[in-house]
């Protein structure tokens, strides 16, 4: 089989190995499509390197069959088309309140251990979601981000007929934009990059380049001195924080999607003043894949439109040297069969 | 009648003028006491001048009984003890969302408009909380503070049992602390102060100096791995900021009592790592209200310890001095009428 691993230093080798079979508990799965996420972004550039065992394969964004059930395994048969939750949650302990998806010692399959960017791929047989089978195998990779969406506007108790901004207009942010329009939320997107405002534009949404237009006064001129029910903060930007306290009318919700590694500015003063909470969302529980499933089962929403590209697992290497110089694509899949 | 007012610049000016009559919707009270808030301290600092009308009387945490009714008041008489709750609410709008208490347009009597550090004052009957006419008056000028604490507990959601940090011990952490531990939290104070620490110690509480003891550490000890369920910030300092994120639990919900009047550094991704809640309180809803009095009418807690002084009216300036150049005291009290 194919396999691809990282090896540090922005570099990904492509070897030829033997199929494991899987252990007890394990199922084999023949990867479809796995799609590159920001974590793995992340990895290839060097931040993450304390926690991957170079050499190893990554990507977690994927879809498949089940090739091979190790022992014990009961309940899915061969041929089944499946999702990974990539979420190893066997050290979960009481003090994680039941959180399981953020469980102190929680282990993320695709970083912390093996990937799915490659021919075959043994995962615990707990972390499968089964496909209908007539899914688009393609969509399918988009599966795991857009539970990241539906978990985000879930976090957000998000009402149809709100008012929502979305902070920044990558995948993440275009999902949840998606997911909030087709809960009935009225939603603005503020994006830098033209050619992701081009597309969010073509999918219908109202976008705002904020360093060319007065995002906060775009807001109140439109909705009115509500501002915005719902802010989802997906950009990791300064500039960002630095309006998502201003666009967020009285109680509104401010969901902390984005990644800030270092602390940040927050003007606290608004939180006080007219209510407002941050809620901090991370990855997604169950019943989040549940619903992203459903939603790419239906094919009512356009997911399409942000597949970029998808190219060979061989090309794994071009595509992340692309994503790293291009920030205006979205979503790129590797065809883990070609 | 007697009336003090604040005339900018640190100074308060003590007068007799005529007793007003009340206008239409509004009732006379006879002033019986007037605690001195944090705000009232800032006012006296120069640093809402802005917002009063200099020369102005100001104060709102107060007790006292009817003493003339205003055309068109009905369902009260002369004689009844009451409290204001000082939220002048008429220009509440429907982008407002019916939260009232914090609407955009609302006016703070007391800083807004006179207040009650003056033997009579006049107020717009809607604002008043009947009493019961056993309650000592002096306990009833606390009900004000009082009712912030229950809104910051209710907007916390606590529930019995669980994990409390209260990040400041003034007059409203202590309050908090004390309606915390009232609902079933178990409850740590972290205050700097030795006069402070050893008031919330002699009322039962744990209390940790955070410039002597490693806060984080001491709460994880005693707690174990799941820190605190929640957690105030009251303090309004930075450190407590750095803190409060990592004294906070999976899930963990943190309160934001104090005014941080400048943007503070904030560990964000601790928020999307265990997926915490920031919460903005302020002031207080009727509710509230009605949990304060019920509070100090019970007189099950051991609130008059907080009354850390009462002074005469006219000995304003003295008081405010004071307790600007002394962070140990806790709640002086006016009396209003001597």
């Amino acid at each position: 089989m194919k396999a691809t691993l990282y090896e540090g230093n922005k570099t990904f080798s492509v070897i030829e190995k033997e199929i494991a079979p899987p252990l007890a508990g394990e199922v084999r799965i023949k990867v479809a499509f796995c799609g590159v996420c920001g974590t793995d972004v992340h990895i290839y550039h060097g931040a993450m390197d304390k926690r991957i065992q170079i050499p190893q394969s990554i990507g977690h964004e994927m879809s498949g069959e089940i090739d091979a059930l190790g022992e014990g395994v009961h309940g899915f048969s061969i041929g089944e088309k499946v999702v990974v939750r990539p979420l190893d949650n066997r050290a979960e302990k009481p003090s994680d309140k039941g959180y399981s998806h953020i469980c102190k010692d929680l282990k993320f399959i695709g970083i912390d251990s093996p990937g799915a960017m490659q021919e075959y791929w043994n995962v615990p047989a707990f972390t499968l979601h089964k496909l209908p089978d007539h899914i688009d195998m393609q969509l399918a990779a988009l599966i795991e981000p857009l539970a990241v969406a539906c978990h985000d506007i879930r976090m957000a108790k998000l009402e149809s007929g709100e008012k929502v901004v979305v902070l920044g207009g990558g995948p993440i942010g275009l999902l949840v934009a998606m997911v909030a329009r087709d809960k009935g939320g009225d939603v603005i997107i503020s994006e830098v990059n033209e050619t992701r405002i081009a597309l969010a534009e073509s999918l219908g949404f109202t976008v705002v380049n904020p360093t060319k237009t007065d995002l906060v006064r775009f807001v109140e001129t439109r909705n009115g001195a509500s501002i915005a029910d719902v802010v989802f903060e997906v950009s990791g930007a300064q500039p960002a924080l630095d309006v998502m306290t201003q666009l967020s009318g009285i109680r509104g919700r401010i969901v902390m999607v984005a990644i800030h590694a270092q602390p940040r500015q927050v003007d606290l003063f608004q939180f006080f003043w007219k209510e407002l909470q941050l809620i901090g969302a991370r990855v997604y529980e169950k019943e989040d894949y549940e619903e992203s499933i459903q939603l790419i089962t239906q094919s009512k929403l356009p997911f399409e439109k942000l597949i970029t590209r998808i190219e060979p697992l061989e090309n794994i290497q071009k595509v992340f040297e692309t994503i790293a110089g291009n920030p205006s694509g979205m979503k790129y899949l590797l065809n883990c069969q070609s």
